[in-house]
C-alpha cells in the first residue's frame, strides 16, 4: 500500500498519543488541525513545550512548580506563615488559590498513598512536611488531599506523623457540593453530609 | 494574590487551549502531566510540532499532505490512474486507505460547502478537480464527501460541474453501519437504507 501519511505527520500523532486522555483518533485530529492552521499555532505550542522544562523547577520548600526557588507563595510576606495546606498535586493548589479565600502556605505531596500503584509514604513529600512543621512556627496544617480512599489514607498517615507536634490538624469539610442536587448525590457523600450536619 | 502559576506553565496551558476540543481544564491537566514526566516527552512533542510545518506541504495534484510534491499516492504507478475519490479532508483519505480496498487516486477538497461558515465552492479545490477530470484520463469520480447536509451540497455541486465530461460519477453508498443496531440507528439513515435496499 502507498504511504499516504508522511513521516512528520505520524511522528506528531505518535507524540500527541502519549498524552493522557488523547487516543490515536484525537491525536490525528489535532495533527491535521495544526496542518491546516497558520504556522504560528504549531510553533507557539512547540516553543511553549521547549521552555516549560527549561525554565521551571520544583520549589524546595513547598514542592510547587516555580521559576524561582523558593516560589513566590513561600516568599510572600503578606501570606500567613503559620498555616499550611497539604495538597496532592500542583493543580489542587491552584484550585485552592482560585477560591481567593486561602492566604496561607502550601505543601505539595506529589501524589497520594496508593498500594495499588505502588506508592508508599516514602514516595511522597511527607518527611519534608514533618520537618517544616517541626520548626514550631506552624499553628495549623489543613489536610486538603482528595476526598477518596487514597486521599483518606494519606490524610490519616500524615495526621499520625504530625500528632504531638503541637500543631492543630484539620481537614477540608465533606458534604454536599454547592449547586448539587440531593437526588443525584452519591450515598457516601450524602452520608458524610448527614454526619457532618451543622446547627442553623 | 500571589502568582502561584509560573509564566511558562500558563503559556503552555494557553497554547494547548487553542487546540480543538481542549478546554482550559484539559490544557492544565496536560501541562501538569508533562511537568511530572521525563523531559524527553515534552521535547519530543515540541520537536514534532516544529518539524511538522517545516517538512510538509500540500500535494499540488491531489491536495493531500506530503513531504514530496507530487505525493507518493499520485506518483504510484501501481495505483489505478483512471479513478479519483473526492474527499473533504486528509483524514477522510486516510480512512479510505485504511479499508485496504481502494486503489485509485484522491482529490482533497479541504472542506465542504457551508454557507453558515462562509465556505463557498471557490474556497474548495473544486476547480482543480474539474481540471484533472478534463484531461479525459479519469473514467470514474467517486464522491466520498461526508454523509450530511454540507457533504451532500458539495457532492451535488461537484456532480453538476462534472456532467458532460464523459466521466462516470458515483457516490459512496448510504445505509446501515456494519455492527450497528437497527434499534439505535437514526431514522434518516434507516430511511436511506430502505431506499437503497438491494436484492439478495
Amino acid at each position: 500500500m502507498t504511504r499516504a501519511v508522511p513521516e512528520p505527520v505520524t511522528r506528531l500523532i505518535e507524540a500527541f498519543s502519549r498524552l493522557p486522555g488523547i487516543g490515536p483518533k484525537t491525536a490525528s485530529r489535532l495533527t491535521y488541525f495544526l496542518l491546516r492552521s497558520p504556522d504560528e499555532l504549531a510553533l507557539r505550542l512547540s516553543e511553549a513545550l521547549r521552555v516549560l522544562k527549561e525554565q521551571t523547577r520544583f520549589c524546595s520548600i513547598c514542592g510547587n512548580i516555580t521559576v524561582d526557588d523558593p516560589c513566590p507563595v513561600c516568599t510572600d510576606p503578606r501570606r500567613d506563615q503559620s498555616l499550611i495546606a497539604v495538597v496532592e498535586e500542583p493543580l489542587d493548589l491552584l484550585a485552592l488559590e482560585r477560591t481567593g479565600s486561602y492566604n496561607g502556605l502550601y505543601h505539595v505531596l506529589n501524589g497520594a498513598i496508593s498500594p495499588v500503584n505502588g506508592i508508599g509514604p516514602d514516595d511522597l513529600r511527607i518527611k519534608e512536611l514533618v520537618q517544616r512543621v517541626g520548626d514550631g512556627k506552624i499553628l495549623e496544617v489543613i489536610i486538603a488531599t482528595n476526598p477518596g480512599q487514597e486521599g483518606d489514607a494519606t490524610a490519616m498517615y500524615i495526621q499520625r506523623e504530625l500528632t504531638n507536634k503541637g500543631t492543630k490538624i484539620t481537614r477540608l469539610a465533606r458534604g454536599l457540593p454547592v449547586g448539587g442536587d440531593l437526588e443525584y448525590v452519591d450515598s457516601v457523600t450524602l452520608m458524610r453530609a448527614l454526619q457532618g450536619r451543622g446547627e442553623l
